[in-house]
């Protein structure tokens, strides 16, 4: 049966991570990445999943496939634009889905409709009518989303009239996205409101919105319309998404919970907040995109007090400046973990704290040599630490092309910086060697002269690199990510020498090309 | 003459950047730093800036000091506490301001009196009239404003009594700050109706807000302020400040403005746009905190479209996903400006743009020459390199005590990582080498020895490395902070050698100790 909203008694979460989110500069995500991500958005307990732009690209349609087989409590969304061929390779993408949804959008604002569509509101009102019956044609389960792009700017009447055809021809949600952060937070609420009351037909639909970030406002805009009857919010881990982002999953899900006297028991959500710092860290050591130390909820500082009278009072009373707990969210108070005489089974427990309880035994094996491995160079093995080798772990469990056996680097002020390392291919060892301006571009050229670059046709697109942790012997982890015909493949590297670590996670990079384009 | 709210027909930014924005965790920064901000912060047009809080150490009374002397235009203010110590140290710091403005803090809700000052309402009220009467005795041309901390969880009718009271007592500005980012937007702005409906005297006073970003909604909850009468917001650049920050400038002021259809003439703020972007990056650069790709009007992203359907658009009307433009806030579209064959005037005339045009001959000079440098390492030169040369040169003026002359390293995953360096003392070139957990390492014990770290009682407080441009020749810049009793020291280096960066930043950190604690 397609979703019944008259059913609900929660406010939704329908997660777009892994389709808007992803679709911002330095978050995309490979296949595996996006089944990580979607495992834990599972945990999250998220309501909906939207996984990809099905028709976008094979590798969209792919992770969408992916997905659908991946998760089994959450819906999962493919979007399609009003068109056909859209439509039907958002179904085919989702048939192995248990709650498939098919996420129509059409742009419905003067602006849109003039200079982007060249269309008339009679047309787009009529496209999107055959778009919502041909995905309804699809089968008895499926369950049909319309969106009405730049909702905000668009005309109040037009959107009632819309909306009321196509909940009229089936769709179950409709959602009223803000596409370019312009509205207010009261005005998005008296739209909200305004829908719900002219809508006739609106008892048949689940008000959802979709609100972007350009003014600092996608979370207020999205309180403000659930406080006037939105029961469905889409948002993403982190905020990411186009330009300056989506609604942050986090802020809107603990401004409900910390607020519930405000907001009320029917306007809570079902999402396990406890997995949201993990799921933060997860996201973020991904893409290697970092959230700022000031991000609220899980920025490095959100639970940090600095200034003496703010202690003085968190020592008197936590709650003094305090709204909610760390552990809440799934942080904890103390970072330091572990040490050298730190045996497998504490790795194991302790990773289980953290949220990873379905790991493999190579996988367990993989991240303890690696721990055992650092503890010799690294006094304090932190949470942080654990998960940068984690992921690193996970994310090269891939059969190796390429593995870097030794690195010799030479650099400083006053030389040319130079380095040396032997790569093993197929059991043999090959050597190179390379200067260039900077140690880190001498290391690339060494491996693109092993790997010859030139005929693979990759070239590089990103070289991140982040310390885990502050302090001079803290984890550096650097990500790469190299292209070839659009296509993106994204390798990790975690060491003290952050020098080692570029150099493995570019070898990686290009091992998950070579593996995956076979 | 006391400022006279009746006059105002614009919001005030207050902005505390340098107070509560400094307060936070890597933000700390030394006089020379503050001044700098300070002098943009006036090319912003900030009506008011909060400076410090002169009791609370040497170097915030100091501070105030400086930027009272350093601009002329806005109001100068230091924080206290409602105790006479307080205000005298105050009034003390700001006796040079043309505009000094004392700004009291306590506590009005109850988990606070009872908690935290052991104090009842009655004994409250007492003490924040003595405490403004005080301030205003200090002079004719006093300004006071009252902030009654955690207002948004204090009793309504409890914040009645006590602003009529410190009005009645002289202070001409009244701040209601959301302390804690508990707040809801619709939530705050019916307590600023209700206060400015029910305060009998409120015509003698301006409405302040100063909102925390706990919850993600300090900009809105700000806007819903000024909605409902509000005349003057307590911001910080790159939202920084406790735990998850302040009220963001740039988000709250660029809401007004574009949004000037929904907020009226009279609601607009005198912020000169196009220094928004040149503020947010100095800041950037002075405490190598980073704003996250997706913060809003400020981040990386903020202006990047990157899916095929937004691209489209965009070519088609820029309206269609824009709803400013970057030039506005002082962002150019181009970021590539500069090669090894630009001159000196060329440089001169880009810093110029990027809004540095007070800079010394003898700043200039070092700015070129480092330019050259780069230009021969580097083959596009971007603004954003620019920025970070010239932070890095006009943070190193100081007359230096060592100097690195040069630096060697052999580091690798088969070897233990080693440095060796000289440095230039009193004309003499002093040697040593050291191994350590991962280069950088092994570079700090090298210099430690160079300079008897033991003996001087410093320590390391933070290294944090950033790439300021992506790409393997990408400029690392580096910021090193050294603490003793409580004082910090930032040094600041920046090379395509991550590592040489590391070592000038570590030696810039102890010089600035030297010079100024002698």
């Amino acid at each position: 049966m397609p979703y019944n909203p008259g059913m609900q008694k929660h406010i939704k979460i329908f997660d777009t991570t892994l389709r808007d989110g992803e679709q911002s500069p330095g978050c995309s995500m490979n296949i595996e990445e996006k089944i990580a991500m979607a495992k834990m958005l599972e945990k999250l307990n998220v309501d909906i999943i939207e996984a990809g732009f099905a028709i976008s690209s094979p590798g969209d349609f792919a992770a969408i496939e992916a997905v659908a087989q991946a998760v089994k409590k959450p819906v999962v969304v493919s979007l399609s634009r009003a068109v056909e061929k859209d439509i039907d390779a958002s179904w085919d993408a989702l048939r192995r889905a248990r709650h498939p949804r098919i996420h129509i959008f059409l742009a419905t604002s003067p602006i849109h409709l003039k200079y982007k569509l060249k269309m008339t509101p009679e047309e787009v009102l009529h496209r999107a009518v055959n778009a919502v019956r041909h995905a309804r044609s699809k089968g008895k389960n499926v369950d049909v989303e319309f969106s009405a792009e730049d909702a905000s700017r668009s005309n109040r009447d037009f959107l009632v009239k819309i909306f009321s055809a196509v909940i009229e021809a089936g769709a179950s949600t409709i959602n009223v996205p803000d596409t370019n952060g312009y509205a207010m937070p009261r005005e998005f609420g008296e739209l909200i409101a305004y829908l719900r009351q002219n809508i006739p037909n609106i008892q048949q639909a689940a008000i959802s919105v979709h609100n972007h970030n350009d003014l600092g406002l996608a979370v207020a805009t999205s309180l403000a319309a659930i406080e006037n009857g939105a029961t469905q919010c889409e948002a993403t881990i982190n905020g990411i998404g186009e330009r300056a982002g989506n609604c942050s999953l986090e802020e809107l899900v603990m401004a409900l919970q910390v607020r519930r006297d405000y907001y009320g028991k029917d306007r809570q959500t079902q999402i396990n907040t406890r997995f949201i710092y993990p799921a933060s860290r997860l996201l973020t050591s991904i893409t290697g995109v970092q959230v700022q130390p000031n991000k609220a909820i899980v920025g490095a500082n959100a639970f940090a007090h600095e200034s003496g009278i703010h202690q003085d009072g968190i020592l008197k009373k936590r709650e003094t400046y305090e709204i909610m707990k760390a552990g809440d969210i799934g942080r904890t108070d103390s970072k330091l973990v572990m040490g050298k005489h730190s045996g497998r089974h504490a790795l194991v427990s302790k990773l289980k704290e953290l949220g990873y309880t379905d790991l493999t035994g190579a996988e367990i094996d993989n991240a303890y040599h690696k721990f055992k491995e650092l503890a010799d160079k690294k006094k304090d093995i932190t949470e942080w630490d654990l998960e940068a080798l984690l992921s690193d772990s996970v994310q090269q469990t891939d059969a190796a092309v390429y593995t870097l056996e030794s690195l010799h680097i030479e650099t400083g002020n006053k030389i040319q910086p130079s380095a040396e390392l032997s790569v093993n291919y197929q059991d043999k060892t090959i050597q190179s060697a390379s200067s260039g301006n900077g140690p880190v571009d001498a290391i690339f050229k060494a491996i693109d002269a092993v790997i010859h670059r030139d005929a693979l046709g990759i070239h590089l697109l990103d070289y991140i690199v982040h310390a885990v942790t502050e302090g001079t012997d803290a984890l550096g982890q650097v990500t790469v990510r190299v292209q070839k015909n659009r296509k993106i493949y994204t390798g990790h590297g975690a060491n003290t020498d952050v020098l080692v670590a570029s150099a493995e996670a570019y070898l990686n990079a290009v091992n998950k090309y070579l593996l995956r384009s076979a």
